[in-house]
Parts: structure tokens; sequence; C-alpha cells
């Protein structure tokens, strides 16, 4: 690894920590928390993970003149939604999912009833927070539109059910016998439309605010601000190939002949749809647009730019 | 009934109006969401019920010299988490009723998967309608932070943890067969204090942050918060009480013999604690301590202590 590559990742890596450390004290001051809930909320959000949405927001807050500290409560906003989102997303009336980060899923080990309200109390915290330690109110004010209107009906919890409405129809597509080669191309530009679009809102939306949020609290103009939210719309979207490419690099041979439709799991991918070349020249562009994106900012803006870079690169 | 009851009546349905024509606006404008979750939010939002959240703030702003245009959107959001709340709660994973309000829950028309996105889509919007519609800034900020608190880990989500763990605990208690009548009177002293420790988050907590935020809309100064906050705890507690007296009304003469422990359905209340005459007493007591708070309003609080009173005298 190059030494920029390697400061890069000590800076990434002091961030983690200065947000674990953070979400810990979130934690902590839950005093008179009945116990069981603590106990989930704490289970899940101190789980670890990549930290990317929260260290999107510390860096984003930095390249517009603005301090780490004054962006740590948004940070750990974020984190808490994206937290309560995979905790309902793995019940068993969703995904229904057993593992997640090589660990029992929430409701494995508290139970359903206790998962969910586990998850709409991180969810219901992440507004306190940022309403609460985020100054000046009006700034505040303007996180928890941004914040809300990226994870609610018209972000991440409508791209959730656009998602489990999109799978109703592969499978749909997937049973039918009568399916000829054209109504098969038809098909594949449709789903591509479709998973760009539950995309953009499942993981995109998010991903977007959070470089919002930090712009917000440095109190950013509107030019910057949208220059951020453009960056994070691109790198978001390849995050999400990425994170499709590495679910098949396993057994790419096999992919190969799958293009065009992943019936694996009913879901529809990247790779699945364009190829893994294909999808790998995608990503690339979608960051390369993105740093462009960022010139106006000079110097402050290398940490982004090192971190689009770094999404896609590795398996991590 | 008097002049007064009816005008009474008559002012707390064109309030109802209001806010179910607002609610109605805050679903109409969710355009770009898939329809099933639309579908769903609304199922439940605009199913009615005695809108008695949203009409406190309204005439909290109203009794601080508010309009109550100002209010609407924070009454809206705070009806929003009830409804999420309630959604959630009768999942199979939590309490697994399938009818409220004489129709059949949101899980059982919309499948469990989808009733949990609903209510977390809604439990955001609150948030997202709040911060958007309220101003300036710095008072939505403020709403927030008062609405997640009461809502959230130390509010409701918080006491239905609590009411869940005392659920098990009492089905202990009912299912030990040595109790004897000294362990019996210590038990039902620490019941009480169970139950109303739990009220006063599962529902006081939300009832109390309605009049709070009603006075934040109008721009009050501490001590009218102040007042405002000791007479929705005292309202939002003989609430309850007329709630579990209602229950019973149907079969009093059975509860008599049963004071001390409603093992029916695992659940505390407050005439199964105290009896029938005493809780009915301990309700009067709190309205007319509330009532008193409200004296420096003058006139202005006459619609507050109107509806104080109105809460524990009808069947509704």
């Amino acid at each position: 690894m190059s030494v920029v590559g390697q400061q890069f990742e000590t800076e990434l890596s002091e961030l983690r920590n200065r947000i674990n450390a953070r979400l810990a004290d979130y934690m902590e001051i839950l005093e008179d928390c009945p116990s069981p809930l603590r106990e989930s909320m704490a289970y899940s959000l101190l789980a670890g993970g990549k930290r990317l949405r929260p260290i999107l927001v510390l860096l984003a807050c930095e390249a517009c003149g603005g301090s780490i500290e004054a962006a740590l409560p948004a940070a750990c906003a974020i984190e808490m939604i994206h937290t309560y989102s995979l905790i309902h997303d793995d019940l068993p009336a969703m995904d229904n999912d057993d593992y997640r980060r090589g660990r029992l899923t929430n409701h494995k080990v508290f139970g359903d009833g206790l998962a969910i309200l586990a998850g709409d109390a991180l969810l219901t915290l992440a507004f306190e927070v940022i309403a609460r330690d985020t100054q000046p109110g009006s700034v505040a004010a303007a996180c928890c539109i941004d914040l809300a209107s990226a994870s609610g009906w018209c972000g991440m919890v409508g791209g959730q059910v656009a998602d489990l409405q999109a799978e109703q129809r592969l499978e749909k597509q997937n049973s039918s016998e009568q399916s000829i080669q054209k109504e098969f191309a038809a098909e594949t530009a449709q789903n591509l439309y479709t998973l760009e679009a539950i995309h953009r809102r499942k993981t995109g939306r998010l991903l977007c605010s959070a470089v919002t949020l930090g712009a917000r609290v440095a109190q950013a103009d509107a030019d910057s601000i949208n220059r951020l939210q453009e960056y994070g719309k691109r790198v978001g979207l390849a995050f999400q190939i990425a994170d499709d490419l590495l679910d098949v690099t396993g057994d790419a041979a096999k992919l190969g002949k799958k293009v065009g439709k992943d019936a694996s799991l009913g879901k529809m991918t990247y790779p699945g749809l364009l190829g893994i070349e294909a999808s790998r020249q995608k990503a690339d562009h979608l960051i390369h647009e993105a740093c462009d994106l960022l010139e106006p900012f000079g110097k402050r803006a290398d940490s982004l730019i090192a971190l689009a870079k770094f999404v896609t690169k590795r398996d991590h």
C-alpha cells in the first residue's frame, strides 16, 4: 500500500474510534432506560462496522471548514438510523436473517418484540441527539429535515418497500417459462432502471444526506452543499455496485452464465444485470465524476476523495 | 348536557376536523411513495380516533397566546407518533391484536413487514413535519427534542418495554401458590408504583409533551411551560385511570372480588389495584389539581380545563 493509502487508513481508523467512543457515550447516558432495551440497542449500535455514513458526515464538515467535534452528534445520529434499519430489515417479517457481521441478529438474541422496540428507540434517539446536540437550533432543524427525508417514506423506508415489491415482481418473471430473448432485453433495461431507483432510495439517499449533514453543521453555502450531494449520490451508487461485486467474487465464473438475471435470491444486482466488467467500469466512472465535483474545495476535500476511491477498491 | 358542554363538544369536533384535514394533506403529498406504503400509513393515520394528543397541542398553544394554525404541524406530528406506536404494538411479536377501533389492525391488512415499515415511516415523518413546518428553526429543534424524549427510550418505547417486563413478573406472581396476605399487600403497593411508572412513560410522557409542544410553538415562558407540563402529567394519569375504569364497567361486580390482582390478561389496572371507587376519586383529584394549575392563564385556558373534565367524565 502507498504511504498516502496508509495515512488515510490511519485517519479512517482514528475517525472510527471517535465515532465509536461517542456512540458508546450515547448508550452510557441511557440511565433510566429499562435494561433489556438498552442492551438490545447497544448490542447492534456498538457492533462495529465500517461507519461509512458517520465518517462521511465528519469529512464533509471538515471539507466545508467545520470541526469534527461539531459534526459528531449528526454523525452518531445517522449511524443510529442505519442501525435501526438493519435491526428491522433482519426481522422474520422482512429479510429473516439470523446473522449479521458474524453475530446473531438482534431479534435472535432479544426476541422479535424487543428488536422492533430497540429499532424504534434508536430511530427516535437519532432525532433527539441531532436536535439537542447540534448548534444552533436552526441548523439542528435543517439537519432533522435532511435526515428524516433521507430515511423515511421517500428515502430508505420507501426504498425497502420498493425492494420488496421488485423481488416479488422478479420472482414472477423467473417463474414464467414463456420469456423470449426480446422480452428479456427489455426486462433488463427495466430492471436496471428499477435497481437504480431502489438503491438511490434505499442506500443512496442516506449516504447523500451524510455529506449534507456535515455541510450543514459547517454552515456551508448552497453551491458547496449541492456539490457534496452530487458527490454523495455517485459514491453511494458506486458503493452499492462494489458491494454487489464483492458478493459475487467468490463464484465469478458461475455468474458469467447468469448475466441478465441473478435469480439465486430473487434479488437484482449490478453484476447480475450488467456483467462484472461493465459494473466495474460504471463504479470507476462514478467515482471519477464524484472526485471532479470536489475540485473547488481544494485540499480540504482530500480525505473525501481518498474515501471515494477507498470504498470501491477494497474488500472491507 | 349543559350549554357549555355542548359548546365544548362543538369546539372539539371543529378541532378534530382541522387535524384530520391536515393529516389527510400530509398523506396526499406523499406522491413519490410506493403505493402500498402510502396506503398502509394512511390506513392507520386516517382511521379516526379521539385525536386527544393533537387537540392538547392546539389548545395549549392557544392558552399561551399562539395560533391554532401555527401549532397544526406539531399536532399532526404527535398523532403520527401515536399512530406508529399503535401499529407496532398490535404486531404479533408484541400484543398480537387483530382489531383496533373496530377495524382490522394494520398488519392484518398489509402484512407484518409492511406494517413495521409503515410504522417506521410515520415515526420518521413526524420529525420531518415538525422540523420543516414549525417556525422558527430554533423552536422546531426544541419541539423535536421534546417529542423524541417523550416517545423514545425514556418515554413511550421505554414504557412499552417496562410494561412487557411487568406482565412477565405479574404472570410469575399469579402462577405462584405460596403468596400469603402480607406479601400480597406489599405486592399491591409495589404494583401500584410500577403501574404509575409505566403509565407515566407509556402514555403520560407523550400527553405531557403535547402541551409542551403547543406552548413552545407559542414561544411561552418557562413558568407557563412548567404549569402546562404539570397539568399534562395529571390529565395523562387521570385519562389512563378513566380508560381502565371503562374497561371494567361491563363487569364491575366481578371486579370487586378481584381487587388487588387483575389477572385476566396478566395486566395491572387501577381498579384492579385500588378498587373502582378509589380509582374514581384519584382521577377526580388529579383533574382538580390540573385545573388549579392553569389559573394564571385566565380565560385562555378555559378549553384546556373543559378538556380535563371531559376526558374522565364520558365514555368516548
